[in-house]
């Protein structure tokens, strides 16, 4: 027979049992609340028809996307959730309780250039509150209370979240006679990431004045809460748009407390626009305190209209993204995953001395399952010294032992893997022995 | 702007949030069993390389993949979870403890012909046991009460797994002196489905002799387990074949046994081949007590080589498999779903009476969350008919009402939305008041 050398595509990350253990505890966390704040689970498939992957017009995506070669309609894996939310909120809205809370975890598809830490299939879990015309800006400020549950949930003490509002940026921008606003905002976007003078440098060559570029600053310049929100009124700017985004700021910011956000975890922002042009409203990034060197862990914001391509029904909603398989690998590259995680849940292994203790050892575990302990029986031959390793390296919490001794008056050697300390314990005792720890 | 239509493609099962929790309560009963057992999570990419998804041949299969139209390197996705997991084994043989235990739940994509209850994007739930060169033959009677277990777990009184091995029936119809015997495998397989008339005809025409054929019936004929045993013992069969299959069977039929499975719920059945000349060994259906009709619920079976296309180290393996999409489809069809998963986790909904007791309502959602009860607020604007109306489609257990006089007096009004019933409860005794029902 040939052989074909297993390998797989660049691109995709593939773990190993010990690390999907740490992976699927992240997830876990994460579903956990998404689920506690009445979020309901989507699963929408995973391929879709192309006229809907790219409703918003090609460009970059249409670079990116995975393209499927069957049949006649045109059809490609998605690149994100936040399209097909999109389009079955548009299909089924008759069917759905606004406001409409769903959440999905899944994989995404991106046909990137190939870099570290840049996955092509990667996890994101999303959350959307989608609302039937209208939405209360309330559920603006509830949004960050979840990731900020996520997170301590994780073991981070403390988080920051950077927030800021479309409308207040937009305006300002306006009134100071920006032509290219969306041009703008981008650039203004990577301050943190590029520095002022390079910032400065795109403004400028995207034909802002320097007086403008000055007063964008000016305005921009980090500073307490209290002290930017006072910077903003006294613009006395009189865009409407201006004005109502300060007024969204400034509940978002006292909500968010409300909901249980320390004041102190909450940072206003001018410099954070979300580069796209989706968000309408209130914008948010999260940072880890001591590991900003992350970068923002999680995003959102407010949107106008969810479907504006698939439906004339106005879809308002307010939204996050995590990115989990990059949010895993970075974790792991900074060495925090088990200080994080610590150990993840540990089975129980049932090793028989000989094959003489099979049945005894198989009526152990059934006891054990039926208990819902999670365990293990091994089965094969060999000897005990081959049992031990195979233990060892399954990184059990408990090796039960059952030989003749054990067999015959009806007990277990009970092994604890992390101390090395053995004892003899009678059958009867056994769960409640194993379940105290 | 255009509107693109909201459509999805054929043969894709999407599902709305009440269904959805049906489907996910399904997978969480199979995912927690698997887990119980020792089985830990393997999650391999959704793309595989073309080689790689093709190494034992193209045929049916080459038709049915997905193929991305991305790069230079022919790639699809998966068909089958069992490619990806012999390739990964091959892949990280090193690397793994075995024998490896591990279970995966994802989708799959076959571009069969739409029909009614078949889908392109299906789960299938499997779980594995994976030797390195050898593997106790005590793993295959295991398997079965990991069945036995989830559709117990799902609310099935009884159920009949069809056991039979391949050996014993190779060898049989090779001392029969059977020239094609995979083809003949494949026939006999379909008996229970096609009738003894239409098998006895195909098996003609695959030129078989009359008394070969009355041979084979006769063998595969229905009997008590103990008489099938009887059967097979009393034709003295001297090929090896035959004889090593039948003292596998025999110690399967007790083996399974001891790990729970009850006689009853046992049935050796000759007829059962599992077409794919992939099973070596044990071989079994699941057949559900009173809903036959379904048909086979799971299958699985032993195999000598997992990845013989990837490896020359031999990982012989016993696995098994659940299609989660069809089993859904079908109990839906059935009208069984709710009977057996009851109400799933129901969430209770905060309601404000008015603007003014928001936050007195934001405080009552906060101090649910922090006891992990799954729980929402209303926020819009409108009249309780609304509101109320929101949380009977949302099938919420409780309502709760927080109005004025329930401010004032640090009080809520609890209404059991199964009963209509209303009572009010000082905010101290609330959660204890929703934890105990």
């Amino acid at each position: 027979m040939t052989i074909v050398n297993p390998s797989i595509l660049p691109g995709f990350l593939e773990l190993l049992p010990e690390d999907q253990k740490k992976f699927d505890k992240l997830r876990a966390i994460i579903e956990e609340n998404f689920k506690k704040y009445g979020f309901v689970n989507l699963d929408t498939a995973l391929i879709e028809k192309e006229e809907i992957l790219l409703s918003k017009g090609g460009g970059e995506t249409s670079k990116q996307i995975y393209r499927i070669a069957k049949e006649s309609t045109a059809q490609a894996l998605r690149f994100d959730l936040t399209v097909s939310l999109a389009r079955f909120v548009a299909m089924h809205a008759h069917e759905l309780n606004f406001p409409f809370r769903r959440y999905q975890i899944g994989k995404v598809y991106r046909g990137e250039r190939n870099q570290k830490g840049r996955y092509r299939e990667f996890y994101q879990c999303d959350i959307d509150i989608i609302g039937n015309d209208k939405l209360s800006l309330l559920n603006d400020a509830e949004i960050p209370s979840v990731i900020y549950n996520i997170f301590k949930d994780m073991g981070f003490e403390e988080l920051s979240f950077h927030i800021n509002n479309r409308k207040l940026i937009n305006g300002f921008l306006y009134s100071l006679g920006v032509a290219d606003i969306e041009s703008c905002l981008r650039t203004i976007d990577k301050l943190a990431k590029i520095g002022k003078e390079n910032t400065c440098a795109e403004l400028i060559s995207q034909g802002l004045e320097g007086s403008q570029v000055d007063k964008i600053f000016e305005f921009l310049q980090e500073a307490s809460n209290e002290a930017l929100i006072e910077r903003a009124e006294s613009l006395y700017c009189d865009n409407e748009s201006f004005i109502q985004g300060l007024r969204e700021l400034k509940a978002l910011y006292v909500n968010m407390q409300k909901f249980g956000v320390d004041k102190k975890n909450i940072k206003i922002d001018f410099s954070i626009t979300r580069g796209l042009d989706y968000y309408t409203g209130s914008v948010f990034e999260t940072f880890l305190n001591g590991y900003e060197a992350i970068g923002s862990v999680c995003s959102g914001g407010r949107y106008e209209d969810l479907a504006s391509n698939f439906s004339k029904q106005k879809f308002p909603g307010i939204g996050l993204s995590i990115g989990l398989t990059r949010l895993y690998y970075q974790f792991s590259q900074a060495g925090i995953l088990d200080e994080l995680l610590g150990e993840g849940e540990r089975q129980v292994l049932v090793l028989p001395f000989s094959e003489a203790d099979m049945d005894y050892a198989i009526e152990i575990v059934n006891e054990l399952r039926k208990n819902n302990i999670t365990s293990q029986l091994y089965s094969e031959d060999g000897k005990m010294k081959k049992k031990f390793a195979y233990a060892d390296k399954l990184n059990v919490a408990y090796s039960l032992i059952v030989g003749e001794n054990e067999r015959l008056d009806r007990s277990v050697a009970v092994k604890n893997m992390s101390t090395g300390l053995q004892e003899n314990v009678k059958i009867d005792r056994l769960i409640d022995y194993i379940l105290e720890g």
